[in-house]
């Protein structure tokens, strides 16, 4: 797929938060437009999320500080809604001291999934999302991808001026019922 | 301090939970008279917890299954009480798949500090106790520890009889005001 | 500095190797015209080569097999020349299975830095050099280097098309006078 | 097996070693009764000494330096015996600062396998034996052990006096042709 595509021209779902952790004010896509955006799906009680995803949400952060990079964490709740509440997450954001803005996903009216997570079909925790500085997805994973892969999918689209590229998706594991030790599939 | 000395002589404090996970019912010290305890005092947001002490606990408890070692969980729970509640502790439990027992320590009629941590005076998680064969307390830390050093202090007790041995006590490190990636230190 | 500065322009010196393991014969910068190119320099004998660089070195190779990024080690003794011999290379290469192609750097006719480190005026071991498309040196690098950032070099230069670009490199630390367990320093 | 049996009571060959380093001279089994003594066999060519064993050791000698723990390291080369001379060795242990002393097993008038290996019987490397502190072997294990089942066995000859002990022997796993990522395999 290329930039020239329907598909990679509309633009993805806004984030719907309505709290921000490590953040002055809601965050919105478009005012992040021109940067790399890293968006990292979480839940904290989520193991792989924990030893890998959010680690290296950090590292990423830390890495481009200042270099047209966003990093941006959403605690995308699915299962055990009642013990992942937004008080419990400021506790655990305070207790990780996490550096990147966190928003915490909407709750939908109905279902566990909540609205961003479903807006932009996310399959569970830990999940990835990469934007190009034109605000256009470019990679979506679910599990865990290696810092070596992440930080060539980053370099190329802060080398990116407005050449079609291939998109660099890297292909999902199949569905898993529950969490293990990489990842928490959300239900189908 | 040797084993004839009056403070080891004295049995440890009672665990004091009331709820189990991972067990048919409540553990009590006295029934594991003739094994090596190891009771590891934890909150499931501590990140040195999380990063340490739980999967060091798991692995002894999975190298010295049947070899008389028990492990033995302990949440012992002194900030962020609202969110560490049972329920949290029960969703974590379920994700993480601890295999050894974890009791609830029992929250104080005032103060922070649960009884049990209070009653054996433990400084903040993640906390280590070693008890030998006869229920005696023979190492108490607080903080990581490295399993070449802990697996050390387990082969000595396993190898005793009743021979008095040297306190192999490791050295606390100081005092600290809040968690950090080691360690979560209790309120003085 | 970007491509279209003088010095970037001129193209690197050719690797000067007389010995080639795990490939077909003498490798050529010239045919990789085209292709993103790692050089990694090492030494057999150096531990943050062993622990960090030569692992690092195979991961790239590894990610990007077939697609265009070639992975070349080169074994640049300048320090225990007698048991860094080819043959003693032969069989560290043999015992560890490395999969890249990995010259032997030619020996300086007085001197103990070999000719093609001289050429690039590479400080020590580990040392990365990282070459565009086109063939100019774009990163030059002594001491371990992470993986998210190394990515992220490779995927600005696999992104390239001709525009200019800054150079994107990394810093050096300073000389020290043997190796530790991060590098192997050559002799000013 | 228990101390009682003639087997566990006849003590191990001596060490054949012409060169030591990291020593005043050579060393003495007999002189290190009264010691625990952990003997790691390994080749410097060998990737699993090198990522384990070798690390393990020096680890295991700087928790217990000073506390009746006796590590000596042992060369012990069966292939590739041209580059891995006493000079490589020399220049390998410089490199890599090993504290504890290493001992070079004395080359076999015929065959590949040097003597002091050939006496141990040893399979491979790495290879570690411990002996308690009457001086007999206690544990032999070809491959690498984990810290925790290494400590455990370190701390309980630590413990002993002279009851007799199950032996803790960790099983072998089975032959394998050449060096993998874990150990090197000798020749049957």
């Amino acid at each position: 797929m290329t930039r020239s595509d329907t598909m990679a021209d509309a633009l993805p779902p806004p984030l719907l938060a309505d709290e921000w952790l490590n953040a002055d004010g809601p965050i919105e896509l478009a005012a992040l437009r021109g940067k790399v955006v890293l968006l990292h799906a979480f839940q904290m009680l989520c193991p792989g999320c924990l030893s890998h995803g959010l680690p290296q949400a950090e590292r990423v952060h830390r890495l481009f500080r200042g270099k047209d990079v966003a990093v941006i964490g959403l605690h995308t709740v699915f299962e055990h809604h009642d013990v992942m509440s937004p008080a419990a997450l400021r506790a655990f954001n305070h207790e990780y001291r996490w550096s990147f803005p966190i928003g915490i996903d909407r709750p939908a009216a109905s279902g566990a999934i909540p609205m961003t997570m479903q807006a932009y079909g996310l399959r569970g925790t830990p999940s990835l999302v990469l934007l190009d500085r034109r605000g256009h997805v470019r990679l979506q994973h679910f599990g865990s991808i290696d810092d070596l892969a992440l930080g060539a999918a980053i370099g190329r689209l802060l080398a990116e001026d407005d050449a079609a590229l291939d998109n660099a998706a890297v292909p999902d594991g199949s569905a898993r019922p529950e969490c293990d030790a990489e990842s928490c599939p959300a239900p189908a």
